[in-house]
């Protein structure tokens, strides 16, 4: 694809220079514009090329996209049809334009936008109709006079209440949509009124080519490859829970590990940041989900703004992922001896963390609860008890080790090397940060432990059969722990 | 206003009352029913009368926004004129129709998104409409077998490619609404023209109707009371980073404060979250006051962009509040002693903090290069200085006083009172948590000093004449620290 490209490319700049050439001897000015022409056209078609290059990775990485836009230009060819065969066209006349425009305009990626759009435009066309109608028939009594002041009045008010529904966040959220089509039918019904006799035939009309519109954008989106929006919001918090275990993981081993990094580890760290930059993208998908109905695992009411709490407890994780990653790049660094005595704590702790938010990804991906999450969330925080622990001991051991230089012998029995430092709290103070956020980031991961159960029982997941056998359970007390 | 409306739910609830009264010996179930309607109504109404006291607080709120539905019902009274007089209705006929739509689905809040959907929705219209011409004439000449097949695999291919491009993020940011427009012309003409014979007459009226609507938005978006795009987003960058001052002070009195925390404090702790949250916002604003022209002290080509940058450093702040506001709730306190210690020092240094967030704020809001900011860095750097060193003594005094009991009197006579814990590191962790959160915030605030003289470079601020007599300046070399 790209040689087949990149030959065109030669072909265009190359001929253009070959009919140069040929044109040189004719005149000096049309030479100079043949090369500006020539130098806008490359640089347009390099543009373009670009354009195009972009498009097709983007196509490459979600081939979803490319089906989408298929099922646009079918849905189109389609209600096209009502215009080339005679029969539908004198049904409908020019009015099946709406049936044209419904379609473009309500045809959106996901089945739930798709559905939000169909349903807000079918009822605020019928409301808007009804009442533009309505409208209409009182200023027919008040005479001619009295009739466009009655008309012209209404429209106001109703575009203006419409317009400031639209900011009320609770109808924002469900009919922005709706409030938009509402003004735009009313004014349309109700100042065509003011010409058109047939209004009831009118207002049929536009509803009828409305429902045919919004029919088949319904049938196209959820019969070829539906795209439901209540899925890719399950798929996100999925992959977030999984990201976020994998920035955490690289961010402790980049932490501890002795060589320089590798690019892999600093890609995997920052997946932390795609979490934190998710919350717009849940928010909408989680609004059209509602409107979604039953499909595959879901059912029409399931708890969509339970995701939304396991979104925001996941950022929550990740704001603090984010201050760890800041600890790594910072220029005072503890001593080695005092990293290797934390790292097999920290390492230990981090990977208890990793397990239980990969654990809580399975579980949502599965849908089923799991039957060792508990076991998960109590090596977790034993390791993290043993990590404080260290921490506890520390002043014991090597502060005095390396303060008053008596007891470093005790300190190296216990496998601390001394240290000849002078002012160690400034030099172990990375450390303590990063142990702390360790601890703060798996008091944080229960907190995402408490969103996924809350949702594992609003959504009654099923228990999961394949449970491995519980070894090593530790007592409930140290679940309770953090 | 509350007291009216109070009196009349009442009376709503009364007269139905009053009434079933006379009708009980009538019926069982005639009673029955009005009873379930009145309950019914009841809940209607309380409903519908907690979305208008919504309604009124966030008029109340912002004014702006009653007068942008004003605005809107006012366009579109001017755009039923064309209907209602006659002269100008015998010029345009139905096609008057498409100046109201382009009012109602064009007309936004700011001018910048009403400029954003004007330009697109001209351009798009004009140039799906040549090439739809266009495409029409060919096919004209290849015969009637072949026309609506030509035209259907071209609205097929058009309308998908068009679709496709929504979805490559430079064009989405810019072109979004003008592809949707495009997709919708293009088809109306393609399909249109199978039937109707003045194709061009079509496309003149659709594009002047679709003008004199713009033009009427523009005007009427500019001249009554326009809220600018770019106003918004330099109102609410400045705002949040006082937000992110009033959480950094709240948090840190709230933590070394003796007394409960008041109401007050609490409120003004939660600024950072608005800056964690207003991504979105900023980027959507910023993205339509690009299309804004020269207005007030802002030119055509402000550098919005910077906007997002100084945006996005607030907001990694904001992360490092968000898990300093988490210590402030942790269980293990340090011990008072200690903290009355630190607390001086902790708090010079964010009061230091503040002042610089404060003068970047008052930089942005007076759009003037400030003549101090660099002695604030400074005095910042130097306070953060003087919280490390005091960190770095820690061990030499107080850990020794603690753990050996031997220097007990030496740690008093440095004013640090002893205590009889055995393990204190884990008592200072939070503090230790502290102090270095509020290094790293420092730190931060460094990166949004960098943003804000980048902004001030790029949009070629003047300096502020009204500057203070530097007092007390420090050295260049503290000023470079940190």
């Amino acid at each position: 694809m790209a040689n087949k490209a990149s030959s065109r490319l030669e072909w265009r700049i190359n001929v253009p220079g070959g009919t140069s050439k040929v044109l040189e001897p004719e005149s000096g000015a049309v030479g100079k514009i043949w090369v500006g022409l020539k130098g806008c056209m490359g640089i347009i078609v390099w543009k373009v090329w670009r354009v195009l290059e972009n498009a097709w990775h983007i196509g490459v990485a979600d081939p979803r996209k490319v089906i989408h836009c298929i099922k646009v230009g079918l849905a189109l060819s389609i209600v096209s049809l009502f215009y080339y065969m005679r029969p539908l066209y004198d049904d409908f006349g020019g009015n099946a334009m709406w049936a044209v425009m419904t379609v473009v305009v309500v045809f959106e990626y996901t089945v739930g936008a798709t559905f939000y759009k169909c349903i807000n435009r079918v009822i605020a066309t019928f409301l808007a109709g009804a009442l533009g109608v309505g409208i209409h028939l009182v200023a027919e009594q008040s005479g001619d006079q009295l009739k466009p002041i009655i008309l012209g009045i209404s429209v106001f008010l109703f575009a203006s209440a419409a317009t400031f529904s639209r900011f009320i966040p609770s109808v924002k959220a469900r009919f922005d949509y709706g409030a938009m089509i509402f003004i735009l039918t009313f004014s349309l019904v109700s100042v065509s009124g003011y010409r058109v006799v047939e209004l009831f035939e009118l207002a049929h009309m536009r509803l009828s080519t409305i429902a045919i519109g919004t029919s088949l954008c319904i049938l196209v989106t959820m019969l070829f490859c539906p795209v439901w929006a209540g899925c890719e919001l399950h798929h996100l918090i999925h992959q977030n829970m999984e990201k976020l275990a994998d920035s955490l993981d690289g961010c402790v081993t980049e932490y501890f590990k002795e060589n320089g990094s590798e690019e892999d580890l600093k890609k995997k760290m920052q997946g932390y940041k795609c979490v934190l930059n998710s919350k717009a993208a849940e928010e909408s998908m989680a609004n059209f989900a509602r409107w979604e109905p039953t499909h595959g695992r879901f059912n029409f009411r399931h708890p969509w703004k339970q995701y939304l709490k396991i979104g925001a407890s996941l950022r929550n994780c990740a704001y603090c992922i984010e201050t760890l990653n800041s600890c790594i790049s910072s220029e005072i660094q503890a001593p080695p001896c005092l990293r290797k005595h934390f790292s097999n704590k920290c390492m230990k702790a981090s990977s208890y963390s990793i397990n239980v938010l990969k654990e809580l990804a399975i579980t949502i991906m599965k849908m089923k609860k799991s039957s060792n999450i508990d076991i998960k969330v109590a090596e977790m925080n034993f390791a993290v008890e043993e990590l404080v622990d260290a921490l506890k001991s520390l002043p014991t051991t090597h502060f005095i080790a390396t303060t008053t230089g008596e007891e470093s012998t005790k300190a190296k029995a216990e496998g601390v090397e001394g240290s000849e430092h002078p002012s160690p709290i400034i030099k172990v103070l990375p450390l303590v940060k990063v142990v702390s956020l360790m601890v703060e980031i798996a008091t944080r991961i229960g907190g995402v432990v408490n969103a996924v159960k809350e949702l594992a029982r609003l959504a009654e997941f099923k228990a999961a059969k394949d449970g491995k056998p519980k070894q090593n359970q530790p007592t409930d007390k140290l679940v309770s722990d953090h």
